[in-house]
């Protein structure tokens, strides 16, 4: 999804394969018997499917709308998380002064930073129903990672710990409570962005919708051929596979796009959000870590992977 | 509607089972007036029921739009209350400053999370028109439930509450003015969430859309079985009871997600969600309370309750 | 609007009985014309007038779209002032601290909530054209209402005695500077929920838009007759009447809802949601007023008066 | 725009004088040719140009929804600045206490809110890319006048002496710091206010939609006589022109509201939204100056000449 | 993008040239056809090519909006920095307070302005994925230069160095705590808008849609000429090619909108908006160079380049 590449025709067309050869079958089937046996009134209007076809469309419009923005709301809300993990990082490197060189500081900062990346692996896990706490050993400390790893809502608990780490800086005189409560700020900002994920991951589109335009999609494929027959004879065949792909295509993108955090190919990129977080906030650490080599390796084996339907 | 279980066909068709038994009967009386008694003029052309029909897809399509959209604004307010809820209770545990082992301050953050959580159940309550404060006699203190049984609107008073343990902390000097101020403007969210949630409830949509809408499908579906029945003859029963169906299933949908809080089985599960809201705060409290087995009672209960129609 | 009752057919065919009976008269006209005189040409295909009630429905939704969305913003921005008249009172009420029993601190409160609840009466008066400081007596003082009786605008006077009162709390020290700040933002949000009222208010609709359909929707009701009669007979008249009130019910509602404050029965309910908010508002102050009862009998009233159209 | 007089049909029709007179010549020549000449082939089936009309008017549709949120946005800027700048004024008149009857400080503040009043006129004239120094003299000081007189942005260097003047205030101690602050997040606004005005002035709507919409209904209005002639004869001429001028009007309005600062009549009327903030600010000033007169005069002027197309 | 010329018809038409040839063609071979061999059934309904229009203008109508909504999208954050950079240079100016005429101070704020425009060219050049710190040699020291370009993300790197000189401003006293944050809140909305752009400029639009309707728009085009040739004969070369051209122009259209920090004439204008922004903040520094003259040649360049297609 964040990349470019051409989708190759077989990957798209690999999602109808199904679909497309009974809708062969099938009209070949229609023709078949309307030349030789010449069924009386196998022929009916064009006017019918034509008009399915009409209102179809303007059901698919409007839900692939909706689809669309459930999306687009779910990458806002992690490029919203991009944000505010930059803000944050910015604000935990400027707001604790260390013009003593002052060695607890820096990694107290450090420790910070590292957790709000720890927080970004573990929501994209928790939000694909993974182990939220897996792979988190390298960015926490062994005691944060004993205890994340008895709840259930591990970046929860992560956002707890930079509470508690605020409320540390201010005792200790390290920011002033202006600043703790900007930073708090910022913490609210991502609670809001988990929060708002989990809403969409949790809450199902009405079925009924997707199942009545299910239902008239099929209508409309079984009387197609009907109404095409007369004009184009055997020439319907290809038409009517080439109309009723596209239908089901948009069903299917519809369908895919509506739930982004379901650990499908198609899915919102949250791991690879959350890596490009890492060389973000790692520039800003300046620790020159090898994860640039290792993402590397990372996203070409994505591209392989991550397309959109 | 929190569940992603597949609905049964049998609930989505229980909603419309009348309307389909009456329909099958008028379009076999119109089947057999056609045959047997061959009435002159019975056929129409098909030109004016699928024009019709192209006339309220369209309007069907706005009109799902904005009950989706009411829906979607009522789901998204208590997504909020879910991560202001977080918000508050985080604020609480961090900006409390209780270094010196004070029970005190340990019962005081008890007293307002757990009053977090009255406010959510009394807020679903209220909302579905039940008692506002009922079973709220575990989660605030008996002279709190007195006084808010004595007031029409308890989750105002809750809020009152939490205004007042502010001035309080303040007072004592355990939070700092900076902070009275920043755990207000959550207070103020919470007040915006609960009256937009009011607004949803005691906004009527507009009825004459609605009744307008449903003159036009009944006209649509008397006179669809004499546009269909010159080209399909009986064939024309099931089709009529198909089309007519995803209508009135498309209106009835519109119907149940325009009022989210009707406390009917498809409704904005707020129960569920304040549910969660108080495992998430008891985790965050680090309060092993029985809860969690409590819970899982319930959703197996609604499990069989919650389908999104 | 704020009443969930249902509306009477005959409330809603009242707004457009007229024209039915010309519709009925005149398609009645055409059908003898038709039947009599036998016309040639009387009749069209039906496919003219089935094409422009295409196009009139897509203009008429993108119209009620953009109508119902004024009105949605009109309701939203009043629900606002609902929230933000709570949050403010629970401000006055937790900020100024007056835990050594001082009677000029709750007279001061008492003060300042009457006069949110003279602004909200103030603004609704305002809004629909009215004169603004009406019934305002009982809420503030004889020197205040003098005052504001004096110029044009009232609720901004009153928003600059809420102004006023902050810097004297400031003075006086019953409040910190940082409260005076924050209440001063609850201020702003009065200013924007003012300021956009006035622009619903004071911005005409785009008048060619309604002028072109409305024309459009002529045009199609004098082409309907000459497109049934063919195939419908004596039947087309009812058919007419139906199709077409269908369309002038429409248009109606949203010429109604497009201008929110213009004092008929179907308006945003001003009225009743600042009596609310007294009832709310004196709730916080403990105040047992006999607005309560006061408040039976004008709902009463107003269940016969208040339908959405 | 902000006056509700109805709109003679001379004014909305004279917007489409000339494409009227040749439609309806061009019909005729299409009439008389068909009369006279008998060209076979001179009648097209009248699905043709039908289609063409609903395809014209889901474009228009879509065109019209972007060029009316244009227009709206333009509309809820200028609200903002109203709302702003009364905010600002009441910040100005409140934050600094003058308890002590210190003329300086009333000065001071006069020239602040005169300022602001400064601003918004020339904002005004700045968007409709005339001298936005013209006509300040009343309002600010001699040496401001002759400073903002040399830079080419007026309005931004106006916003300046305000940030100047907020320094001043603090460092004469008449605001605290979080008041310079509050004041400051308000110019922000005033700020994003002017941005957003000078982005929607700056950006062309997308010139090839228009283009091609235009194209399309030349084409439907080139084929629609030939379309009508078989069945409505002589009639076939005014109805032409009915429906032609309707997309022509449609088209009309689209151009004009996606550019609401051309200085044309039709505009967002910012000159007479800066009058009422002059009224609404010099009422909260308490200034008895002669500009309600001087408004009223004005408002009689432009009541001939503000109309919406 | 930015300018207002008139689009020569030349370049709109540039776009299509090859598809507007290779569609004559097709539709004379299908008229020659028609004409001399008198091909039986080479004329279809003119039905079917029409209802494949209606869908297609529905589709095209959904994709256009979502293409437009991404550029405005986009657009609207490039306006947000062009208001933040305002804000922030006035924060710079007002808020350090230097009435000693300081030439520190002076030379710190110019610093910080200075890089602030390097930060709109560096962003500009990084989302065209161009090399971020090409430049910037005039606006930032040496020493900042030499350390942005060891970094891969520029704009991330310069924003960390505003962020310093806020925590060294704060340490000199020359802005207070409170005003740290105020400034820090500024660069918050730097990082959002930044986080907006790379949103936009890494997430595809699905690919499938596109690819859906661009087979439709070919069908479409292919069985055009069938449905035309008996009613039109000859002329049905000009319309098949105006009616297809239009839906290849909009297909266009909606391709380019959707991408707009591609590096192509018809971007979003990032490098006219940095000019601009540069413009200001040197007007707001008293700062006469030479960037005035310079623009003006720039400006005259890109009229030839920079059209909206």
């Amino acid at each position: 999804m964040l990349l470019k590449k051409n989708v190759p025709i077989s990957y798209v067309f690999g999602k109808i394969k199904l679909e497309m050869a009974l809708l062969a079958l099938y009209s070949t089937a229609v023709y078949i018997a309307h030349t030789n046996f010449n069924f009386p009134g196998v022929s009916i209007p064009i006017a019918i499917p034509s008009i399915l076809g009409t209102i179809i469309s303007l059901l698919l419009a409007f839900r692939s709308n909706q689809a669309y923005d459930r999306w687009w709301e779910a990458r806002t809300l992690w490029g919203g998380i991009v944000n505010d993990s930059r803000t944050f990082a910015r604000q935990v490197l400027t707001f604790i002064d260390n013009s003593y060189g002052d060695e607890d500081k820096r990694a107290m900062k450090e420790r910070m930073i590292k957790r709000q990346i720890a927080w970004c692996y573990s929501l994209s896990q928790h939000l694909r129903g993974q182990e939220g706490s897996k792979g988190l050993s390298k960015l926490i400390s062994p005691e944060e990672k004993q205890s994340v790893c008895e709840v259930s809502h591990v970046p929860l608990s992560l956002m707890e710990y930079h509470g508690r780490d605020l409320r540390l800086l201010l005792r200790m005189n390290w920011i002033n409570e202006y600043q703790q409560v900007a930073m708090d700020e910022t913490l609210t900002r991502f609670s809001n962005s988990m929060g708002g994920c989990e809403r969409i991951k949790n809450t199902v589109f009405p079925v009924t919708y997707s199942f009545y335009i299910h239902i008239l999609v099929l209508l409309f494929v079984l009387i197609l051929p009907f109404g095409l027959i007369e004009f184009f004879g055997v020439f319907q065949i290809p038409l009517v596979v080439a109309i009723s792909s596209s239908f089901f295509l948009i069903e299917k993108m519809a369908i895919h796009l509506q739930d982004p955090f379901e650990n499908k190919p198609t899915d919102t990129p949250t791991t690879t959000i959350s890596r490009n977080i890492e060389t973000n906030l790692r520039q800003m650490l300046k620790d020159e870590s090898p994860v640039e080599a290792e993402k590397q390796v990372i996203v070409t084996n994505s591209t392989a992977v991550y397309y959109v339907l």
